[in-house]
């Protein structure tokens, strides 16, 4: 639960963690529990009142986003969370143990020597996986930007163009059509470039024949489209139509075997199964998929090692690969919402 | 010092450490220790010989970069560093106390219980603070896109242009002039806006009178431009047209006071001192100025609590602003090389 509600619900947890308090310092946790979308600052949320600690860059901003609850200024950022949590008078505050860096674990402990502080994991991290209506709706919303964009820009995925500047043309449309912000760097990767999963964009022109890797997005509200479409200039060749037909037909299964109620592993088994059986399993190199609302990757992950489980509402990648060194590659990737029966695809580029 | 030579100089520090080897987990200073410009791995650099840890998606990738570097592909990142340390049976290994977080910590201390995971801070921070000539020419390169892409850009500054237009029309721009990336998401802030130091561009219309604060920078080879300019739509009135001039001799003031040997808290304090005699002082609310290279914000910070000085070859930024809430704001910012008599001005886009 988001803002608010998302606060008070926590509440009720602290007596589980054995904690007075939580202190967040993942901007998109903080975002999405205020509403305050700046790019540093602090949340206590306790079993009293809430506290928002920001720089002075974000105090103004801080003030105007997140309504109704106390934003205080620091000056400097382990002696402000400090002294509030020093105030507050908590034996222990809970922490998100992948939100801090060693580094700012130890001064802080330096500064409350009394204190015990107890790293939260996958309990925080699943904070934000299950979304509302108006989350989806953003993400529908961003992931409707992206096919207008994409569409706009296919005129020029012909032979001569450089992948930079079909890059540019793609982020400069998400732009024009609303997008506040690309979801990450568009990936553009032409040719033997298709083979590095996470290509930058760069001065190779595409050529006849080549794979065309195009991997992007548009945010809106901070919810993060991701898609990734494969297309073929010209004749691309058997082996890159073989491997095409391969990729498709495993994200078909891994989609079709998305449900509330089934392991995020078990769905990156299908899909690894499947392109293992079709003779290409060691050019599949990474996870099946990835959750995506507020940061392009959350929780839950869908690969090998992955213990999650799908639950209603969870908006995940399925986005298999085959990358065939020197050669090129195809990867074809849907943003779906878990439904208690399945899922539906959000993301809508034509394939192919 | 970068790359291999980079790597050797390391070397010579273990023993003051009293480590076997360093880990490093900094995506920037592991590309600028071994040339690999992915997204995530790990390196380690140790008396005898480096490893770079990638996972699947960047094998291809990091054997391309890192030439002759021995790269090993890891399915989990825990597991992966842990045999690579456990192999080399270092009694203690140091690592980037900012670069690593507590989550990862526990999980590596808990693989290897037996090692003396040793917490470095500045002696890391430092690694790339001073700028070799190659990286002063992407820098350089970098600042000349900039300005060829904000002169390109300005006739959209008028009334009646949405800031998140003028924002994509600038990046677009930065993009076909032959930046790889944006060196962070640029800020077009007007009017009102124009008093929150780190607004996003949003769906307001330029208007009459505003003041309009762009920053924005191109990428060239990693390395970030970082350059703020204040334009005034019309007549901004006498109060913002004060605030101007005193933000320009603040930051004149604050460029003169830049050279080698020179305290970095000092050259905060003659900018803050001459903003706070012109009676804008508390209107000033961030640092005076940042490291930059290939991290937009990096070692060292120019504000009141930095314990940093300058040397000949960093690259710095300065950039004042005074920011009056719901009227308007100004920020001027150049960034500058470091001399033995003085600064060098690398970004050189019109004021005003």
């Amino acid at each position: 639960m988001r803002g608010a509600a998302g606060r008070r619900s926590l509440r009720e947890d602290l007596e589980r963690w054995g904690a007075g308090a939580v202190l967040f310092l993942d901007m998109a946790n903080i975002r999405y529990l205020t509403g305050f979308s700046g790019s540093d600052g602090a949340l206590v949320v306790s079993g009293t009142a809430d506290l928002l600690l920001v720089d002075g860059r974000y105090t103004t901003q801080a003030r105007g986003q997140a309504d109704g609850l106390e934003v205080r200024e620091y000056r400097d950022k382990v002696e402000g969370i400090a002294s509030a949590l020093s105030e507050g008078g908590w034996g222990s505050v809970a922490f998100e143990s992948w939100g801090m860096t060693f580094e700012f674990y130890e001064k802080l402990r330096g500064r409350l020597p009394g204190l015990d502080l107890r790293p939260l994991g996958d309990d925080l991290r699943r904070l934000r996986a299950v979304k509302d209506d108006e989350e989806i709706a953003c993400l529908k919303e961003a992931a409707r930007i992206s096919r207008e964009a994409l569409l706009q820009t296919l005129p020029l995925l012909r032979p001569g163009t450089e992948e930079r500047v079909l890059a540019a043309e793609l982020e400069y449309r998400l732009r024009l059509l609303g997008a506040e912000d690309v979801s990450f760097p568009t990936i553009v990767a032409s040719g033997p470039n298709a083979a590095l999963p996470h290509a930058r964009p760069g001065e190779r022109r595409i050529g006849e024949g080549d794979a065309v890797i195009v991997d992007y997005g548009a945010v809106v509200k901070g919810y993060r489209a991701d898609e990734t479409r494969t297309f073929f200039v010209g004749d691309a060749g058997r082996e890159l139509k073989d491997v095409y037909e391969v990729v498709r037909e495993a994200q078909e299964t891994g989609i079709a075997a998305v449900k509330a109620g089934v392991s995020c592993r078990y769905v990156d088994d299908v899909v690894r199964e499947y392109i293992v059986s079709r003779g290409w399993g060691s050019y599949f190199t990474h996870g099946t998929g990835h959750g995506v609302g507020l940061e392009v990757h959350e929780y839950p992950r869908l690969g090998p090692l992955s213990e999650a489980v799908l639950e209603e509402g969870m908006v995940v990648t399925v986005e298999p690969g085959v990358y065939l060194p020197g050669r090129g590659g195809v990867r074809i990737e849907d943003m779906v919402l878990v439904g208690k029966d399945g899922a539906r695809i959000l993301t809508r580029s034509p394939k192919g």
